[in-house]
């Protein structure tokens, strides 16, 4: 359990406690620190909302903070949007999403470069705590994973200077092996970690449930991360699982063990909040009032370590 | 590639090449590596047929072996399910499938140990060069990921003895991550070389391509496994994938690098069989005669080594 004697200092890296940008986030992990219910709300989960509508939502609801997705704040200017946030007393938690380095040719690999640059702008002028960071497909026609992850570890070589510059932590997200062709590459929070490693200060890790609840080394992973672990999302794996992509579960109604993993995670050193992320033709049918109560008691009832 | 110097001696455990069962396993690869071709095909690839004329349909086409699911087995009996195979000149690669140990008591446990033990006899009497073993899901209600592959490990050990006995090698197959919680609590062929490290001789495993594709380990532990690699199988990912259970690719329509890991798995020291197994809505819905025939050609054209 977090208490007040835990130490309120989250570093993305602990060599350089005194690295500028520390500060923002240090500040936001004491606020999580004050609220043991530090609840965050990926905005994919109620894409029945508009941002606004789902901003204030949120708000009524005494929620921590959102993590938005790209297209709702490009398409109302980030300074829109991150005056909607603050009106409303929410932190930006997270932003979604980066990465996706994997190109077939230069110019597809530098474009996806400049694309990640000007998004680490646009995370600067909504305050966000960091961007969430994916790795991206093999290339059309590929069969060279290895040669896609080289990509993305090159990738996010090629922006962390901008990212340090406008400091921007980047969380970078293992995704579960069956996106392993599509959409994520990097597949293990071992790899992520090795990529930290390498690259240092700039860099942490998302901790996704869903994308790494059955891997063998989790608990061994996560205390390597320490306090690396930037983010942590939930959400559940349902039994039967009927779409690959979009029938991720309601947390309680699968089989991860929430609190398991959190009382992992705090070990670790994470006190930050837990963002819902639920990607879902299920959820996303209902009302968007109805899913978020539900999220808010889940939360309270089967997320928390005993 | 394989070649005649190769050594034709395929041992489950290199520190024991006298144990009598290693007998028949050695006499059918080097079989195999008289016929570079090796082709099985896993019969669930042709549920359109049943069993005796798909039997037939392998020997017409010249195909070496067939693997049989237990319920086309026990249908038949074994005794004449091995005779039909055997009046065909085929050999049988493997029989799918045993293991599925976790269970929510211990008389749910006891019964997955006795019906191991009964497949295990059905093996012998159709001369089955080994059994597919797998994981098995979490018990109802269960999120104890780590309990289910305690019960796995256990059931393993309980019926290793007969195996022994019987001269049945046991394949454990890890299955990909998506099956975690309903089919296969295992999910890396570490996990499984680790079991075989501790229960020793009369054990394997299975490299299926579509469960460990994306395995960022998975030529380490290829070359880890070495010659206690019994059996690989193979099918393709492909994107997208429509439904997590029964979307397998034929090979060459998806984006696994067939040929590279055969290359590591021919390093490693297998030369037997490629067994061909498909799950899918989309082929189970063609002719079997169009199946095999495409089977035989990407087989030929996408699978071996360059």
């Amino acid at each position: 359990m977090p208490t007040a004697t835990a130490s309120p200092q989250h570093t993305l890296d602990s060599t350089d406690r005194s690295s500028p940008y520390v500060e923002r986030k240090a500040a936001s992990i004491t606020q999580g620190i004050m609220s043991i219910e530090g609840l965050s709300l990926n905005l994919a989960t109620v894409r029945q909302w508009g941002f606004r509508e789902a901003v204030e939502a949120c708000a009524r609801h005494g929620l921590t903070g959102i993590a938005p997705w790209r297209e709702q704040v490009v398409a109302l200017g980030p300074k829109e949007a991150s005056r909607i946030v603050k009106a409303n007393g929410l932190r930006v938690t997270g932003y979604c999403r980066g990465g996706l380095f994997p190109a077939a040719d230069a110019a597809g690999r530098q474009a996806a470069i400049d694309d990640n640059r000007r998004m680490i702008d646009e995370a600067s002028t909504i305050e966000a705590e960091g961007i969430v960071v994916i790795g991206g497909g093999l290339p059309e026609g590929s069969r060279d994973l290895a040669g896609a992850r080289k990509m993305f570890a090159d990738g996010v070589a090629a922006v962390l200077p901008h990212a340090r510059a406008c400091k921007v932590p980047l969380a970078l997200e293992p995704l579960h092996p069956m996106y392993a062709a599509d959409r994520g590459c990097i597949s293990t929070l071992s790899e992520m970690l090795d990529l930290c490693d390498l690259l240092g200060e700039g860099l942490g890790v998302a901790v996704d449930v869903y994308h790494l609840w059955w891997d063998p080394t989790l608990a061994q992973q996560i205390a390597r991360a320490g306090r690396r672990i930037i983010a942590h999302h939930i959400c559940d794996w349902l039994v039967p699982t009927k779409d690959i992509l979009n029938d991720r579960g309601m947390m309680g109604d699968g089989v991860i063990d929430l609190r398991g993993i959190r009382a992992l995670i705090e070990a670790a050193g994470y006190r930050g909040v837990q963002e819902v992320e639920i990607f879902s033709n299920d959820w996303w049918a209902k009302p968007g009032e109805e899913v978020l109560t539900t999220v808010i008691e889940r939360f309270n009832r089967v997320c928390m370590p005993l």
